[in-house]
């Protein structure tokens, strides 16, 4: 591992690390895990961008950290092309990287930001080899604010966890899915850290079972007691009194407070509002996009239908059937409690508590 | 196959079949199916009492039936015990055989109706030997009976569903969990026969994948359209108003109209709700426990962890994890738009409308 190699605290993985000796981004292969842990080795944007695309690497966080080293190994690739040609195939670049996955804003947000530096780098005359190098440092720094940040939500959000408190997650919002430490993981993590006796119900999370695969692994690393469930599992235990704390992640956060999150958070959060069960978001303002007004805005990616019909390679339905996989749903605000971020957790409305949460 | 054989009409396999040339009882194993379409054969009722445990058959109803030709296959064995020894050892089997599966109603109904038959013939002097074949020709009527119920109840159900409707069920409630037919997927079948176009969202239902195996499997039997979802797909299809009309089966019905029935369908009962989508509920009218007050009276049971680690013999979560099963939950009454059973559409208040439908 290389010296600037940045580390996943608490797991004994590394999502994403970016090995300077060879300029190679290695990824921990997540559709791999929790059975064997393996690293891919990304050596140009395309093959960056490809593993957002398949999800070796997933989360809204650790995508938007993986597309800012996959502009990077654009910008490398590039490096000897004339000064125009250069800025206009990072352009494309960038736009390709933006369809790899839809409804993760961070994505976006990071390629934003790459192609923004770039510009500004090229429009000031900086000969075209060292943006490479500054657009890498730019990564970096991405990668190391979004740990920061998880630390921070985690701060905020673990003051809301009372002893004995059982937590209900839902998908993988943990260190495999941001740059280490996790957002709704991390919110688990920093009230187990301060010594509060807490238990966690894991939902599988169908059909990519993040849950089942990543986050019950996570838990196993941390020391946390919990027992995975079957998604349809959650509304038995919460209308039992079973469950007195729900935190998720978030893929795209509206500027009303609506939150496109992993299939099934809908669910989760209409159920915790009927057993009144506190529901927040925990996501680093990166996740939040005020260009969008309301969830409806939102793309909700499908993805193929294989992914319900196998499990594993194996078939689980007969053949011939038709099936469907959305890929995210939206939870309107009014289900959500509190938006859990770095500069403090934002309350309904929305619209007032989100914008004072940028201006901080 | 027996001149004696019922058949589950439109479906190609018999869920129970009884053969009376070597008196056993054949099941389809459905833990094998859509992959492997075998028959297991019960010799005995130790044999028919595992079948029902480790699910080969499911199904509130169709373990009903089983344990009918369960009971008459216990009488058989004992036939030549002195009279007394002959009725004790029949209790024994009843009890045990009622402890099998602790949700479904219909299990310990049959049980009580073919003891209730073995007591008065015993009471009467009717010599041992005989009650056997008495108590095999209730399990075969109880058999035609449901089969004739879950007509009815798709007659009375078919009608609320309008020509282009999307439906959403829950679980398997068709052909393969009764004698034939079905109830919730019955009311689907009588909809589909009466020409109405309509489409049908098939929750797959972990952890059993009773809807990926058994009910995409009958829904492409009889020819109806469909798309098999993961269950925490539902409320988003509900949210974007792809669901005009959801229906369910039942294990047990409290007096109050509290449904207990597979894991995942309080939640979708909860979205329903939230959505202004009609909930309704398919059953017999013995799966109707009236010594019920309310749901939280039904035993929930909790079966193995391994079948939510284990798909197909694949784990699917690290070694060691901590899972949990709860295999049913209960749907409060006042989330179900009305109970459609062989009688007629029970609606809220159900105190007064279920017994007045026993009254018919």
């Amino acid at each position: 591992m290389s010296e600037n190699a940045t580390s996943t605290p608490t797991l004994k993985v590394k999502t994403i690390e970016w090995r300077d000796s060879d300029l190679t981004l290695l990824l921990i292969d997540q559709i791999k895990l929790p059975h064997h842990f393996e690293n891919v080795e990304c050596r140009n944007f395309h093959e960056a961008g490809e593993a957002i695309r398949t999800m070796i690497v997933r989360g809204a966080p650790a995508i938007g950290v993986t597309a800012a080293y996959a502009m990077a190994l654009a910008a490398l690739e590039y490096r000897n092309l004339p000064r125009d040609e250069f800025i206009e195939k990072l352009d494309e670049a960038g736009a390709w990287l933006n369809e790899t996955r839809p409804t993760a804003v961070n994505l976006k947000w990071a390629i934003d930001q790459s192609l923004s530096l770039a510009h500004r780098l090229h429009d000031a005359y900086i000969q075209v080899v060292s943006i490479p190098w500054e657009l890498l440092r730019l990564a970096k720094q991405i990668q190391a604010d979004d740990l920061a940040f998880c630390k921070a939500i985690g701060a905020f959000g673990g003051e809301l966890i009372k002893d004995g408190d059982n937590i209900l997650t839902h998908c993988n919002a943990g260190g495999l899915a941001t740059a280490g430490y996790g957002t709704a993981v991390g919110v688990i993590t920093a009230a187990h850290e301060a010594g509060k006796k807490i238990h966690v119900w894991v939902d599988e999370t169908r059909p990519y079972l993040q849950g089942a695969r990543l986050t019950a692994w996570e838990m196993q690393q941390l020391g946390i007691p919990h027992t995975l469930i079957t998604d349809n599992m959650s509304g038995h235990l919460m209308q039992r009194g079973k469950v007195q704390f729900i935190v998720t992640g978030a893929d795209r956060i509206a500027a009303n407070g609506d939150t496109a999150n992993k299939i099934g958070t809908y669910m989760v959060a209409v159920l915790a509002k009927e057993n009144n069960i506190p529901f927040y978001i925990a996501a680093p303002l990166t996740t939040i996009d005020l260009k969008i007004k309301s969830g409806e805005e939102i793309p909700i990616e499908e993805r193929s239908a294989d992914e319900v019909v196998f499990i594993g390679g194996k078939r689980i339905a007969p053949e011939g059937v038709h099936a469907a996989h959305f890929g995210f749903d939206v939870t309107p605000a009014r289900y959500i409690h509190g938006i859990i971020t770095e500069k403090g957790i934002a309350r309904p409305p929305y619209e007032q508590s989100i914008p004072a949460l940028f201006e901080k």
